[in-house]
């Protein structure tokens, strides 16, 4: 079930790194395309930072609206988030190409990936010089969901392998995200 | 072994989204500390972007040096992480209060973390209205280099348990890098 995450703990969605779905709708348009390069940018009010290339339909449609979910896909959806990165809006319905449907938002226009297991929508903060000269974006994220199964609490649950996060490599290759590593403070001197 | 890695293949150090360990320094003064928050920004010429807060010792290096460099720590380094990410350089040397050794750059002043299996040396870019409103440096890489036991032909190989990358989550908790997926494209219509 889609519960929603307070925007304070909304960071944790994204710290570890997993690879990310941008969702976009400028008028009757809307698209989805992969991004492996998302990060926080800051814990409340949550911010984030996305690479998003000046060739896509993408770019277009968050320049337009400037508005985008970022949704994060599980293990089942690799193929999918492959494909929807390898191929360009433009030439393609990539709702209608893939298993991937769409749900609304909660605060934005730009509809969410109903397969994907949490979501961050985010308003576009004004920073038009580093998206110009590096298509880099810097959003303000206005609200935050997520499947509880796998998070709740302001805690990821991966007990359910299949529902696991992925983290992008290359040429088709993800990570799984793996076993937790609990770790204490220790400094001394 | 540490070997080059290309500067094209650089970005595949970063791009499945593991916690980095940053290093500075500006004269006679050094620092390391942990940062969640680092990703590509573009594959060749290669560059990062990375948030360091304002209040850090290492935002004082960094601004005063205009370099830094992200190491990439391996699950055995999960503890040194947590804790050069909890205390300030201010109050503490953090090289002698942890195990964390230095062992030069080949492009840059700042030292490298000897006990890390991937490192990327970088040069801050001119950016500095995101530096100021966001605490996000943008930089080129200038010189990459890794462990050949898990990184050598532009592949990370994991199969060492206790190499692997980790993926720092909050409150002590990370992720271990896991199991690899392939995928291929899969779009019809």
């Amino acid at each position: 079930m889609r519960v929603d995450v307070p925007l304070a703990k909304s960071y944790l969605l994204l710290n570890h790194g997993p690879v990310t779905l941008v969702s976009s709708r400028c008028g009757a348009r809307s698209n989805v395309m992969a991004a492996s390069w998302a990060m926080p940018l800051d814990f409340d009010p949550p911010k984030v930072a996305v690479v998003i290339d000046r060739s896509t339909l993408t770019r277009e449609l968050v320049g337009g609206s400037r508005e985008f979910a970022l949704n994060i896909p599980p293990r089942a959806l690799a193929d999918a988030t492959l494909a929807v990165g390898s191929v360009s809006g433009r030439g393609t319905d990539k709702w209608a190409a893939t298993q991937l449907t769409t749900m609304p938002a909660t605060r934005i226009a730009a509809p969410l990936v109903a397969e994907c297991i949490a979501w961050l929508e985010c308003r576009l903060l004004d920073e038009q010089d580093v998206e110009c000269r590096h298509d880099l974006f810097v959003a303000e994220v206005v609200a935050a969901s997520a499947d509880d199964r796998v998070f709740s609490a302001g805690r990821w649950n991966f007990a359910d392998a299949g529902l696991r996060t992925i983290h992008y490599v290359a040429g088709g290759q993800f990570f799984c995200t793996g076993e937790t590593v609990l770790s204490q403070v220790q400094v001394t001197g």
